[in-house]
């Protein structure tokens, strides 16, 4: 039986580490990665350990990239004056994907949380008020999560930011499109209305 | 931006093969692979390697295994004259863990689909009628899933085993435990009732 076979249970406890993925999810990944042709087992770890080496952080913006400076900071036709702030890599594949954003980035790698002991040290916080400082920024646009932990950081950023004299904006909050009210939650709703535009 | 890093899109495209895991869930995990520290991606990478590389199909039930015969072929203490038929490994761990089995197993590596050019040569079927040609095997348990070509794979082995004068079973299907008629659909209801069981 596989389940007391130690490369086997390796392999589940590895898929288990990824988020989301708990012991059924792991199990199954791992059955069908050892019933499939080997090659697809191969595929899979090289791209792994392949991705993994070559991908760093870009030294400017903080963001996942093989080239350093990222493609993002190196793009000349990308308006380098506006900054919009994100906890993960994530928020800015994101946002990157809408296709209509052509300001730079700047990745937190997480939020302000002290009762996990994380402060502004072990944010990139610095390395972005380094960049304003060094002029040339005129708008920071924080798009941190809208946990408490997210909002906290927001606020952060915008005492540090507005002290350089430099304008933060917070992005919207509100009914997503296509949304209907019934199906957004209270919090959302007061939001949305705080956030009112007029017509 | 990540979505055009030839490496992260090769890991998204590795990810995106395994079941169950879709476009988003394949890019969200690559971003966590690739975030996280690098010693997650290279014990992830390995354990894939080294698992497949380890693993076999048993020479005896066709069960995935490290040691051939497996483990359970080889242990004296199982009741082999009564085989448990499975569609895929997954099968037998799901019934090995329920713990009370003694018997042993023979995992088919599919089902019966002619529409997909998957006929009795394509699965372990042989090796099957094999094992009970040999003598020794009392009862063949058919624990194929209930899907339609579950059901014609469970019928085509029950013609040819009982040939060999052996007996067949199939697995009982009605009402799971703890699961109340309300929540249980027609089909099984249905079979539910024609199953009944004298009290």
């Amino acid at each position: 039986m596989l389940i007391h076979v130690p490369s086997v249970e390796r392999l589940i406890e590895a898929f288990r580490r990824l988020p989301g993925i708990g012991k059924r999810t792991a199990e199954r990944l791992a059955l069908h990665v050892l019933s499939a042709p080997a090659e697809l087992a191969e595929t899979l770890s090289d791209a792994v350990r392949d991705a993994r080496s070559r991908i760093t952080t870009c030294d400017i913006c903080g963001n996942l990239t093989e080239a350093n400076p990222c493609t993002i900071c190196a793009d000349e036709r990308r308006d380098h004056s506006v900054v919009c702030v994100v906890e993960r890599p994530a928020g800015a594949m994101a946002i990157e994907k809408g296709g209509t954003y052509r300001g730079v980035y700047h990745v937190l790698h997480g939020v302000l949380n002290p009762l996990e002991g994380i402060g502004p040290a072990e944010l990139k916080i610095e390395g972005l008020l380094e960049r304003v400082r060094r002029g040339g920024v005129r708008e920071v646009i924080v798009a941190t999560n809208t946990t408490a932990e997210g909002e906290t950081t927001a606020l952060y950023l915008s005492k540090q930011v507005s002290a350089l004299n430099v304008a933060v904006t917070r992005i919207a909050h509100g009914v997503p499109m296509g949304g209907g009210l019934e199906y957004t939650d209270d919090q959302t709703l007061q939001r949305a209305l705080e956030g009112r535009t007029r017509l």
